[in-house]
């Protein structure tokens, strides 16, 4: 298997909400490949997909319960510090719930964090020293 | 905030017992922006990471308290049917527990599932449907 994520994949509880939340208040384009309960979203150099929660659950042959902390966070790396300002007054004015203000971390970035409905964690960062390649995704060595 | 998911990390109980696996048992490189606590692979046009789960939480100012299913899969795409087979064999004959024999999908497709050691998804499908682009990431319509 070689080193690559090609696609991950949340389940939600409320499939339509999450699919307006990713759409229509974070304004994302979602694939033609979408259907009635499963929506495809082309993030950079990997794909994002929204899926019902049971059913997920159902696929990966696992127990859809679960409580508390998914132990899964996702990033949006941005160009600069005021970039990241910028996208959480963005998103709080869209009235989305801002988990953690923008703020320098131990690391030696700026790092801030928002919720989505099913509260899984999405954080808007720069880190002056992660690269952008042509794409714009990461680049690491 | 632009269409784009650059870095997924994944919070888990054993820091070392998951980068030996990643690094090791599935031989992904890490990056060199890795330290003693978090380790990053690039993986295609994302970076994954793996971080002690109690701190990513403290990140993410969430209790780390959890159980059950995370709510999130981790997809690789094979080429084909038996480049999934032949993952799957690789992986059996390294010990990795296989939640999913590879098998044709109600989609058409074929997908398969294995489990890292904090037991998070890994599905490892052949969807033909989807195209691969030049640097070997998904690429939706």
């Amino acid at each position: 298997m070689n080193q690559h994520l090609h696609l991950i994949t949340i389940g939600v509880k409320d499939f339509e909400s999450s699919r307006l939340f990713y759409s229509q208040t974070l304004g994302w384009k979602s694939s033609s490949a979408s259907s009635d309960d499963v929506a495809f979203f082309q993030a950079g150099g990997v794909v994002f997909a929204i899926y019902p929660r049971e059913k997920l659950a159902e696929d990966a042959l696992v127990s859809p319960q679960g409580s508390g902390f998914s132990g899964v966070t996702l990033a949006y790396n941005a160009r600069s510090e005021s970039e990241v300002d910028g996208i959480i007054n963005d998103l709080k004015s869209k009235g989305i719930q801002i988990i953690k203000e923008p703020q320098k971390t131990f690391w030696g970035g700026y790092s801030s964090y928002f919720a989505d409905p099913d509260g899984f964690r999405w954080e808007v960062a720069f880190n002056p020293f992660f690269p952008f390649d042509e794409n714009g995704n990461l680049k690491l060595e």
